[in-house]
């Protein structure tokens, strides 16, 4: 079987890379050619374009950064999907929004692709360690034939629903990612205001069953001052943007979201995107 | 060494109940008569007002609902504090803002009262099986003379820091209850639009490390409807406007919390402010 | 000259009719026939689908409810646009965001037509009275042809700038509207709560300075509780999504439209959206 | 008849200056002296402490920041109120929470004291030119023994209600002024960023039935880049803070100027308290 990864980004690379130590065999493409020749020295073979990398693929995996990467990599006409074989797999593991991988599944459907929505939950060391969880949108059947391949890139294959819902459910973890980390960075600032230390907060606040888990090791991102991207503060933008756009679409009010995304707004604005969406924190504190 | 005990609501009730059955000889008193029938049969003395509650104990504890209770139970003239015999202890386990625990100690001092803010993270079952944690704000000597008592009802004690510093660090712990139930909700009324469960949505979410850990309990509340009351929301709206108003002091600004204070507004405006706060659930999806 | 009008709501059904008015050789269509009937009985030709209604035209003027609609009639493949006569100008009056107008533009462009956005200020009565402010996207030439139109159906024709311009400023005019009338409704709900009489505040802030002069009209309508439409919330609340949508992709933050879109959210899963957008006033009261 | 004038501010001083203009017997107290010494120039008796400003005055015009200032020169033990002469009138012009006024006039009625709460709408130059306006909550016959001065200090005298209804609708005005500013600012800032100019943007809009009418003048201030102080920032902080307190106990929502007490909260923090109130365009522009 033949496997082709489309998008070589923190996570993307670090996936293909486990697909090829479990021996498949695999063709790569990413937009910027650097991560292309890591892969290439782990055994990848590459390609010049993702419309010549896709035509002999049994499966094609794709990790982009934002829907509308997406669709010009793969729906525009002459796109990578015309060039996938007829009844092959398409597999998104990028983050978009429910409605974008409905319209994907259509497309697919019409080019005669069987399309599977499968974003991850997980940042860099889990992508590293073959620690992903994938949220699938897919019927059962197609998810077995896949199975075997997200079993090597990652430790947990949820079973959500029906083509788009793994999209669904990925939205609602990154909103509630990106807004704990917000309600997090508030009590810690109003605490030290308050006269508590810094230390003391960052130490105690996360351990407390008010607390997501994952504060844990973004508290130490503070604590250091050091946010290393694991998950860029400029794509938890984008997801709040698109959770907006999905509320919109629903008629379903979103008040908390909504304003998280102006803070995050402010953040990418002043020049934080790239750092992990921890610096939320430095944004709040700075400003 | 004798105690007395004032507020016994949901939550004093039970902390009163847990002194008794450890032997103490407590005295108890309560706005409302019915409360004080049920520990007088478990053995309280009781007082046909605060001012006659107080006057011969060593340790006085306060559970009231709000700053402006305590205020009027204790710091009016002629009120409790000017009845307690010299150098006795209050120690108010009441939630109030970092500044009134101030201005309550301060009065205390003034009245050779010994003061400790000690409000406590738990409700009614944590009360009840004396498994309450508690936020004290005192200087180390005063903590040593009260620890026996407070190892009665609950079962971890956190020497936050100076006088104030328990209400601060209380402050905050509510206001990330408010908030992560309130982001709980908007996400798990998102995914029904959106086309999953419910009873997937809560049986889920709540197990990954985005959620805050709390939730749990909550989910059963919002799978089985039945918001009995174990933190009531009108106190959770009181606690997040506490929090708006120590925010103003401290001209920290606090986006979140204050938008979900207008969230628990209109719930309470609603009628549901004596039901739990996980009621927030309720109010988002009926609205 | 011919003259072809698609989108016969509210606002084009008048337009269209004051262009006949005027004796122009007006064209129409419209998705639902009913208006078309009326607007036959006034001189109008009409079609049978809107690509059979543009063929002939010199000039086509567009007033759809959303930029999907527009995209949809215009833009599709085979759709209104590549039925256009070559050099023929298109006027798309539709409230869209400007990003779209620009991706109409080029469209246009592309299949050898002239393009300007040239939304409208106003309402049913304006639009009925040819008392429309037009808002111009434009090259100053391509104006000074349309112009003779425009003056039909409005009386006021501000050259914003170039093309999409006019979109731009239309959505600023939109969002102060959206969030004047829901901080108006606030402070009067707020004010009758402080016990002054619900008259007396309809009657007096709209005057003051404080408050913008359009108010005047919509206290009216809070006074008599009658919401007929002028300017529909559900297009109101669609307005606040393309200013978050706009806002996104120019990375600038804007607070409190969002949290407007929100209550605008709730009134339209109310089932308030048919009505004039006065009635978030209706909804305030009433949650 | 006998006057004092307690708080000689950016208003205070100007309404009290016109009192002098028109013959008035005026003694007056401020806490710091510079201001008391121009008024002295005019003709002014001063005192050396509002407690001996006082006794002997009939009337006596109150004008300070906060109800907290206020509630310390007048209300405290031995305040100026305990030194006022029987039957005297209080009349307070402070921008106070409704709550507070009730609170002040009790005391006053308690100490022999006639009360009147009367804020005023205006900032320096209609203080200057003695063209304030008057929102007054009082019994109409005690307003007609006072109206005789308010004459002399504004050009219009609204009788809102009763006691506290002054306040309550000042409040109103208040925090419309804020929100107001902070949704002209966004567009602005949001016009920019699509492309328009701000100049353009500056002179249109407030022109506009859209837009309240006083932000014409603040958009003199936006051009130049002069906040000089009309009204400070840190006082409309303050008013939102108490329009907060307000809607809490009044349980009512009130979600924009929620929002926007947390924008202003960001521009007081970074040392635009003193400014104008328009420069929180400034903080957002910059921010």
């Amino acid at each position: 079987m033949k496997i082709t990864f489309i998008g070589l980004g923190i996570m993307g690379s670090r996936m293909a890379g486990n697909l090829l130590k479990n021996g498949f065999d695999v063709t790569v493409w990413n937009r910027s050619p650097s991560p292309m020749e890591e892969l290439k020295a782990q055994g990848a073979k590459t390609a010049a374009s993702a419309n010549e990398a896709v035509p002999q693929a049994d499966v094609v995996f794709s990790m982009l950064s934002t829907p509308e990467v997406v669709e010009q990599v793969f729906l525009t006409e002459g796109g990578a999907l015309s060039h996938m074989k007829d009844n092959a797999i398409w597999v998104d593991c990028s983050t978009v929004n429910p409605s974008f991988s409905l319209r994907a599944a259509q497309a697919a459907a019409k080019a005669g692709i069987r399309f599977m929505d499968a974003p991850v939950a997980g940042t860099k060391p889990q992508a590293e360690n073959a620690e992903l969880v994938f949220f699938v949108g897919a019927e059962k059947s197609l998810l077995e034939e896949v199975q075997p391949y997200l079993n090597r890139m990652g430790n947990k294959v949820l079973h959500i629903g029906e083509t788009g819902k793994g999209a669904s459910f990925k939205m609602l973890v990154n909103i509630m990612l990106a807004q704990s980390m917000a309600i997090f960075s508030e009590a810690v600032l109003l605490g030290e205001k308050m006269g508590l230390s810094k230390a003391f907060l960052l130490n105690v606040i996360p351990n407390l069953a008010v607390a997501a888990p994952f504060t844990k090791a973004k508290a130490e991102m503070v604590r250091s001052d050091d946010y290393e991207v694991q998950f860029p503060l400029e794509l938890m933008y984008k997801d709040l943007h698109l959770a907006a756009l999905t509320a919109y679409e629903l008629k379903q009010p979103l008040y908390l979201a909504n304003v998280a995304k102006e803070l995050y707004a402010e953040a990418d604005k002043k020049g934080m995107g790239r750092l992990d969406f921890a610096a939320i924190f430095k944004y709040l504190e700075e400003r």
